[in-house]
């Protein structure tokens, strides 16, 4: 159960090489290549001549050429020619609606027609100047909408990553939960605070002490389909907090772009974007590094989690005020599902 | 099909450490740990809050605390806190009777109300001096009634162990199967025979000539669920076989417990109890590698005994004489677990 | 969906040792073994006493024991002895007539009633002195029929092996296809073009020059139930082609026999037979090594297309002149399976 008629990311724009990529999304087995004029293409990963797979092909041309028999696909779906083959009433694969930005390959599944790049996000640090990003992708074994729930509530963080950004702090603090439309937000503020060891670190690498107390705030953004975009940081303590200077603070935007593969896997594209020392490429590389170790240990919990809820799934799980975000976000999501269905 | 309402070994106390123990029994998905006291508990390795399993967390003051969000669940399967909630309503979790004898952990997986540790098995090398015991777990995938045939018809040394403890004189002697309750005894007892080579070990250990002639027994007892206690060994000939004094004879008793994971999976305790040198621990640890080299070479044919079973579901497989232990062993759980499910 | 009263190869002689083979051959799971006067024999790869597979185990005096208790399997499918029982009424395993013959073990899997070893093609190669013979054996995860499409439609080896026997003129030869009876022949012949490497090396190898102009042909024969055999050759140009004088040509037939081993899986024989240099062995080697690895490059393909067509049932695959030769193939066997299943 998702949402088709949205943008997903589907991939960097550097796993579409010279070699066609082929990625299941929402079900849908699809391969990504770079047509005519260097456009990456988004195509049904199925040969219309005897049903292999394109992406075992090569490019010729601007042509996806199926490494079978010599089909020659054009980016439209349309076969283009074959050798001794006219082509004109060759069936058609379907092509799916891409764009490629902020660094990300944008792909909309659902219903061509209402494919519309403006409904891609805005996305403040990947539009502007000033900030840096760095990221990975994971395969994961589990729903979506448990990510979503993950995200949504950093309470895990005290236990799932006590080593390195969790503290008991968290848990203390109180969290609120507000709605904007179709968005959901989940807020918390910590004050007074020792910073965890990937904050000290952030702090240091801005020139700032790492021994003194800080201020520290979460703010996890939910919207459709399925990005989580979270407002993290730390800023000397009793300067202002979130909307301290950016002198006093280390701060930056968790980013989660979450792609269902199937009803229990995705693609879960993570990784950072800050404005502090963005030209710094041995600091996005160390954050970036430390961020994947961080986000792996999600797996296992997720994986297991996901196992257990199969193994049950006349389980009704419990939603306390840490879940309000997850809740809220499935809520959305329900609604919408029904209403592209119906 | 198997009873749920008996006591079966989930796992060994060393297994059962800092690390909370995960393991499927009967189907159902627990989690060991060492509570207040160190008292070994099982529950289900479900967290109510969201379904995370609780083996993943760790252990605090007594309690398991969920590796996720920091449930920290009780022994008895009632939420004792959680940060930031009131827990009262929370649901509980199975709890699980557990009881630790003989250096097993005996589980009862079925109607809680009914467990008495009273039911547990006496097992005189369990409980006296004077026995040594060593032993292993393999996971096998199999029927666990495939497994109580294999260990009830011993005409399958023969064959299998055709190295270690099979001889020809196995199949030649007679059988007999007799019965007291619910338990079904198989003994076979051969006179003025050679030793097969685990047994002229075992006799060299026990200080006694390796060359001579020898009387044999092998005497298996069921009991339900799936517990069979093989008494074997050799005597120097015409000293009265299984009645001769200790001084003639190395012998001892195989133990099996056999604990369904599924239908068709188990987990296999095996080892041997023996009353001759008790304090030598490299004899222990010699006679539990040979035993566990032997106890190996039935995995590959119980498996593909069971795919061949699955793959064939219509075949009747014959009931020889030899296979009256096994047959009249599966009567009596066919009748008792009819009884449970009334 | 497959003819079962009908020839299959189901191994090599070398592939039947001392040790039993088991080999799972339309679906059925099957044991092959060399019985008394070192008869190869099949039968049903489970022992009438308890399912175990015979497989496991060996032969003594000519009959098949099996390794879990004892039984003696005769090569008629009867029980010959166990020991301490009477074995006259044992229910009997299905025993399936086997030919050795051209260096492979046929088998007949259907209605044993029908055998007839008059059924076995007649194979000039395999029966006449003057031949040489070299090949092996891939399990592939596909539909037997989706490698009979593919060899008899060989203008894949333009995409799928063109470092080694593709070449465009492949695909622009006209390719005939002609009926005759139960069998499908596709025909091209290309005059005048350079011979491809694998070409150039059997000219070489027959002391022809190997860069000069050739004729080159490809026949296909298709024959019930799924064997392959394509005529395949170069001469010098002009010189009659596929009727030149063997001095001015490299010739073979390429050898396909393609056994189903359930609905998505096959074992494929391939090999290559010559009638120039037969006595040289190097040669066999090395030529065997590089259609070894030509059509291992055929397996992701045929494995992917496959698990594409299994996750779109409802998609109708096209049907151009190039596939004329499997299409047609493909009917003579939908006729023949209907009339063996009536």
């Amino acid at each position: 159960m998702f949402l088709k008629n949205c943008w997903y990311v589907a991939c960097t724009p550097d796993e579409v090489s010279d070699q066609p990529l082929s990625r299941k999304i929402c079900g849908q087995r699809m391969v990504f290549y770079r047509a005519a004029e260097n456009q990456i293409t988004a195509l049904e990963d199925f040969c219309p001549h005897r049903g292999a797979p394109l992406s075992l092909g090569y490019i010729e041309d601007g042509l996806l050429v199926c490494g079978y028999h010599g089909l020659a696909m054009g980016a439209d779906g349309k076969t283009a020619s074959m050798p001794g083959q006219t082509v004109d009433r060759f069936r058609c694969v379907q092509s799916f609606a891409v764009v490629e930005r902020y660094g990300f390959v944008w792909v909309w599944p659902g219903d061509q027609a209402l494919a519309d790049s403006a409904a891609i996000p805005a996305l403040e640090w990947g539009e502007q100047k000033g900030w840096a990003y760095g990221g990975g992708l994971y395969h994961i074994n589990c729903d979506y909408r448990l990510m979503i729930d993950n995200l949504m509530d950093l309470t895990h963080e005290t236990y799932v990553h006590a080593s390195s950004i969790g503290q008991k702090e968290i848990d203390e603090a109180p969290v609120t939960t507000e709605f904007d439309g179709d968005t959901v937000t989940t807020s918390r503020y910590m004050e007074n605070i020792s910073a965890p060891p990937f904050w000290q670190m952030a702090l240091r690498s801005n020139d700032l002490a790492d021994d003194v107390l800080v201020d520290r705030w979460q703010i996890c953004r939910f919207s459709p389909p399925s990005h989580v975009m979270i407002d993290v940081g730390v800023a000397l303590a009793g300067k202002g907090g979130f909307n301290a200077d950016d002198k006093y603070k280390a701060s930056g935007t968790v980013v989660d772009f979450i792609t269902p593969e199937s009803d229990t896997s995705i693609w879960y594209f993570w990784g950072m974007a800050r404005n502090f020392k963005p030209d710094d490429a041995d600091l996005t590389a160390q954050i970036r590094d430390g961020q994947g170790a961080i986000f792996a240990e999600d797996l296992e919990m997720l994986e297991s989690q996901q196992r257990n809820l199969l193994e049950n799934p006349e389980r009704k799980l419990m939603k306390l005020n840490i879940d309000a975000g997850g809740v809220h976000s499935r809520r959305i999501l329900a609604r919408l599902i029904k209403q592209e269905t119906q």
